[in-house]
């Protein structure tokens, strides 16, 4: 017997992170009960996305086009560039930062047990582009993590290689944030990294 | 300036229940990075079930047939009749239940200030398959809310007129739950309905 379009409906949303079977099931009567245009229009705007997003030729980041928007301006800093893990990392960069310069996204960071390696990352696309002598500076924004930290080591020595000055983001406490919940790693980083009050 | 297709998607997640900004930002990227075939699979599924999944015409759940699966199965106990709010309610008592006559589902409960009445829950079609004389029990599975109270009376009296005997859940203790933690409402209710143990 064959799933009915309910059930398979259900299941297929279970592809998104974060939905088990109750939700899906929530999701599906949402749709079904209450929101039938808003679910063929999420029909529609998933299946061009699918087939028509790709990645950024120049950075890597998802784009319709071949060179993205942010690669394809002119009127950015072409001596800053900034390597992050995601597209999402990228974006909250954007919105949060007033960085202007252009973005190098990795899809992904130094994993070798997982088989991703320097190749995985397009780390000789990140190489030529170092190469070509306008970025004189490499802000790096991956993770705080293990693997983020490896993969910040290992894109210092690739800009060190191309005479470019490889920089991290800041470390420390976070901003609202108090002493006594923050953890023992961060807050040795930032009484470590103290600097002098301004007057 | 029209949104781009990763902004229709994002916006178009939003339409979920439960799924913010944020969330819909991840299920886009997730989709995007890691499931493509999922997402067309989503997308795949929403289209149809928008298209075709309809109402039985018997007892207004979902189907994509006239008369749903349960309906049509001529093999169940024609004298019990369920009657629940929600197609929701429907599958969760046929899945923890032994309940093996019909059901009637609602889809939605007697809401005056919404302009929920009678009419919009098809108690009309209900009235006329108690007049067929062949249910003997209606039970009343409505939610145990102000609205959901409200429409059982009502449904006991639409049963009574049709010499057909109400029956409600019955209301108590959850299983595994503490007194402790029980609200007054239900813990007097259950102190009242209490019943000799059986040997």
């Amino acid at each position: 017997m064959t799933a009915s379009l309910l059930e398979q409906l259900i299941d297929a949303f279970r592809i998104l992170p974060g939905v088990g079977q109750k939700t899906a099931q929530r999701m599906a009567y949402h749709v079904l009960e209450r929101d039938r245009d808003g679910g063929q229009r999420l029909a529609d705007a998933l299946a061009s996305a699918v087939e028509r997003i790709g990645h950024c030729a120049r950075c890597r980041d998802f784009s319709e086009t071949e060179i993205c928007a942010t690669c394809a301006n002119g009127s950015r800093d072409v001596h800053l560039l900034c390597a992050v893990e995601s597209p999402a990392d990228r974006l909250v960069i954007e919105q949060a930062t007033g960085y202007r310069g252009y973005y190098f996204v990795l899809q992904g960071r130094l994993s070798p047990l997982d088989g991703i390696g320097p190749r995985e990352l397009g780390l000789e696309k990140l190489a030529a582009r170092l190469a070509e002598g306008e970025v004189q500076e490499l802000v790096i924004a991956t993770n705080p993590t293990v693997e983020g930290e490896a993969t910040a080591h290992y894109l210092a020595q690739l800009a060190r290689q191309h005479r470019v000055k490889p920089t991290r983001l800041a470390h420390g406490v976070p901003l609202g944030g108090e002493l006594e919940y923050v953890d023992r790693g961060t807050l040795s980083h930032a009484f470590g990294s103290r600097s002098e009050m301004p007057l």
